[in-house]
């Protein structure tokens, strides 16, 4: 921690700061030079009663140069996280493709989505019974009856279910059926929600914030994590963009920092972040080439008749071609298409 | 509604798509211009199912110019909502200044910021009992211990209280000791909370998302009085920022564009918008000026202890100063402070 | 500034950060806490050689915590500059009011628009010859014939005259007719325009960029204050935002920001900010209560006829009932309107 | 263009608006629906005076569907467009890396910087002259001086030239050295600099600003192609980001857009989106997997005493590692490295 002085700060204002530090039972050391004074912190511990520094008379800014998170770190756990779903292993140095349909609208579409994509060789299906909207008026899923289909879907294909839990009242009821409970982007900052995330005894997907930072994505995990639940998969799906008129930005960028700053897998949702499909295809590659754990891709076997995110679903035929795509990377990557 | 082609887009595919917006039942209209064809549908509904437009070949995107919301929209309800919380109206002509701590942090503090703030003429006070935390480890609020504390500072000082429910199991909780329910900005799209806000019969204040559009900020509304609560108060509180390295911005350009589109209050949060103190009185001022319905300020008897947001929490003294600058300009803008 | 360790750092490697330390001729402290190690370095004069260090194995970022403008600086000089065009003085307690077309369109308008205004009180003209548009295909303004015709303007009204320079080109040009020389939001970082901004003899209203920070707002302004010319005005004009569809935001926390950080005066652009004329009136009034140093507007004798910006300039009657309503409220805020 | 209309328009302002247009010259449409009302305009030809339409009573805002720029436009022209840099080409199937220092420091420097990456099959050297810097007292290139050492690292490593134009004064001094004149992302909307640009017979490298959108981008690309200069490559850098502390964001994304939207090659420059060099490689390797058309990259014999953007520098051993990552990888993609 650094607490920075006004330009224009009295010794008197600076040496106050320097007393509430020593009263804290902190170390302050000072930094000097022709632009500016600062006082380093020896010692600090992460609590939140520093803030206070910042109210004393003088002080322009605190910088906090240690993370908040401590079981997301990769300086608590040197080797990467290998999340293991029944088999399936996402962390590492395999590149697992989770795709199917944005929700499951009916039996039939949910089977005729899964027969799809398990012939591709897809393990984990993807598929929301509990849709977050933006509008009160559109689709909002099929709910319990979505669940009673995910669970065919797993029985007839041998598939691992993954789908969304929307809030505390009906998380534990998702998990009895999913094998990975999702946390959608816009609940990233739902704490009552992350903290029975932790609880729960199932692997769970959370998604970053549409405007999150790396370190508030790495936070909210943290509240997972601190309430024993290890099997944290983080999903990078796009940020919200000042430049774009459509769509969000795929922030391939935030994947290479996280696999260096945390032991977390973290797999890509290049569906989301298109808006579009043309873009399914290359950003999946990109996410591949850049080092991601595992892709998470919409799929639909008749994307124009989709209740919901049509535009950004794949048909069958560029599935196919997309795994062909991938698998041929993999190859030059050193990575494994499980 | 409006269906952008592609500049290389064939008759056939023109003809496929107007085929498929008449099967729909509305009507297609061609517009052509060198630049780019589009065809704009007449008679639609605002269903999901146009989604799938999207993708026909040689569609480039779809434009919606009809907003989705109708309950929160002027053009449904002409005149200004006014939310009338016990005897303190909120929206029309008044600027009503909601001030408190942060957090409940004690009954001490909250009796002593209480005095304060209703010596100033404040006549609702805010203060949270449950605290979203970025950080699992920063202080939660004292939750039941703080509604406690807030119903006896509702008794001594005759002060209309507004604090904050975190989730759809504490809701009920909370709203049988607010006179406002507070959703705070990170649950602005956690549409199960927002459901059952909408079956409560108290008043609720929503706060903007950090990055939410105003369209996304009114249709969160709209999920509120779908539910039958009409008694909606909007809060504009700071957008996350691109060139801006510490705090968030104050939209108030956005004030200005809600109190067209739709007929429900909106006050601004200068304290969260600032993330330091020197701010809070200039913003306020600002707020007042560009038509916003009321403030949300932060006030700390100590801010040098305060346990949550103390660099932005004004002192007494400040807070007193920042009310007599109100009066004055209150009086040159033919606005009230009740 | 502070370099910042990985936590993995070896014992080794940051003894290497040290010594290089040393060996530049500063001297590096150690800050140690248990979530990071950081190494304080005081002394630093601020020149470029110090990023080599964040090259060294196990740094993680290197945090500057001094400001790089000095002349710029309110360390450097503690009170207002007030910068006096002519008689009129921007900065300090006085608020003007600079006002005129977007684009000089002829001399019938030109002429039309500044009596407009001058029976306002308005005392400094505005209007571009030399226009910067997105599209090469837009009305790029009169030119030379341009200059002619505020040099007119100024010669009937007695108006002091605010006109853009593009270019290297062109600049000493347009500084002999302009009273101030006015640089783009587009040309905020086009740095062999600022420096023979910094040779001119005339004072310079410099813009934000769309997307710029304060700290490169106040670099680009140190510019043209290192080239020897201290009449700087600064004008906040907008940024581009995430949340917002249309438009940009009007950034007036900055404003409140640079005056704290700055000598120099500060002015806003409430025209550009709005993009459409129902928002400038509320964003005038908004920027005169958070302590702007005056107004930079769009006025239009006929705003349907123009050539550019026409949504946002205010015609005749909405201006003059703004200046009612600044005039009211500069009184409650102890202002001046020259 | 399409004209959307307030919901509390009257049938007098839409009839306004219609015989407005029907002036024009245009033919006017409605669009009704339940939710709003809007006028399509067809024959619209992109000139600018149909915004004054915005002025009118009633309407909310204007959307233009149509793309203003045309020699840009994959409409004009269907077909890739390849630049041939004296026997390298730039667009189609290869994939070049233009290499070498930030900028130029001394002869030495850029000898022994041009003899690594020659060695690793680079045949264009990058490497800047005249810099553009955010701070005035930061090195500001050798200029002349540097533009001489060019010359001498082309004729003895048979390597062809970018370097970077600043200002309209210097440009023909630097397209004589040069084989592509590189206008940065600062001057992107520097006009006076783009139409010079227009008249070279020199291929011209476009970074896009950092907050630009895909639209402005191919617009001021246009201003190049309508002063007669086809030779334009576009190159995307990273934009400004809201959720990132440090650095830009790479947007790959806009590099599929652009490929769809335009015939112009795009290429990718990992290290000023990167600004720390662990992040290059990854990034190098997903924009050849999205379908970049080249890489931009900076390389540094000794980066720890690079006199600029020494931090994202690439060290000889990891550029050469990663041009065997690119070769491999290339195979897959059926791309070619030249």
């Amino acid at each position: 921690m650094l607490v920075v002085m006004d330009k224009a700060a009295t010794p008197e204002m600076i040496q106050r700061v320097r007393d509430e530090i020593d009263r804290m039972g902190f170390s302050a050391q000072t930094l000097a030079d022709p632009h500016r004074l600062a006082i380093g912190i020896t010692g600090y511990n992460g609590g939140g009663s520093v803030d206070r520094l910042e109210t004393l008379e003088g002080v322009r800014e605190i910088i906090r140069f240690g993370d908040q998170y401590t079981l997301a770190s990769r300086a608590t756990k040197q080797e990467d996280t290998i999340v293991d779903i029944d088999g399936v292993e996402i962390g590492g140095e395999t590149f697992p493709v989770l795709a199917g349909p944005c929700s499951v609208e009916s039996r039939d579409q949910a089977m005729a989505i899964a027969e799809i994509v398990a012939e591709e060789g897809v393990r984990i299906f993807r598929g929301g019974a509990f849709k977050p909207r933006t509008s009160p008026y559109s689709f909002q899923g099929l709910g319990i009856k979505g669940l009673e289909i995910l669970r065919e879907v797993r029985e007839q294909f041998n598939l691992r279910i993954i789908t969304e839990a929307m809030d505390t009242e009906t998380i534990d009821l998702v998990a009895e059926t999913a094998d990975i409970v999702q946390i959608g982007s816009r609940n990233m900052q739902n704490y009552s929600l992350l903290k029975k995330a932790g609880k729960l005894n199932k692997p769970v997907l959370l998604k970053r914030g549409m405007s999150a930072t790396v370190n508030e994505f790495l936070l909210a995990a943290e509240y997972i994590l601190a309430g024993g639940n290890s099997r944290v998969i983080l999903c990078e799906r796009g940020l919200r963009m000042v430049a774009n008129r459509t769509g969000n930005m795929l922030d391939l960028s935030s994947i290479i920092e996280i696999k260096r700053l945390s032991h977390l897998p973290i797999i890509a949702d290049p569906s989301h972040a298109s808006e579009q499909r043309y873009k399914v295809a290359p950003l999946s590659r990109a996410a591949l080439a850049v080092g991601a754990h595992g892709l998470l891709v919409e799929v639909h076997n008749e994307p124009e008749k989709a209740l919901s995110d049509g535009p950004q679903a794949l048909p069958p035929n560029e599935f196919k071609q997309l795994m062909v795509e991938l698998r041929r990377l993999s190859v030059a990557l050193n990575k494994e298409l499980p």
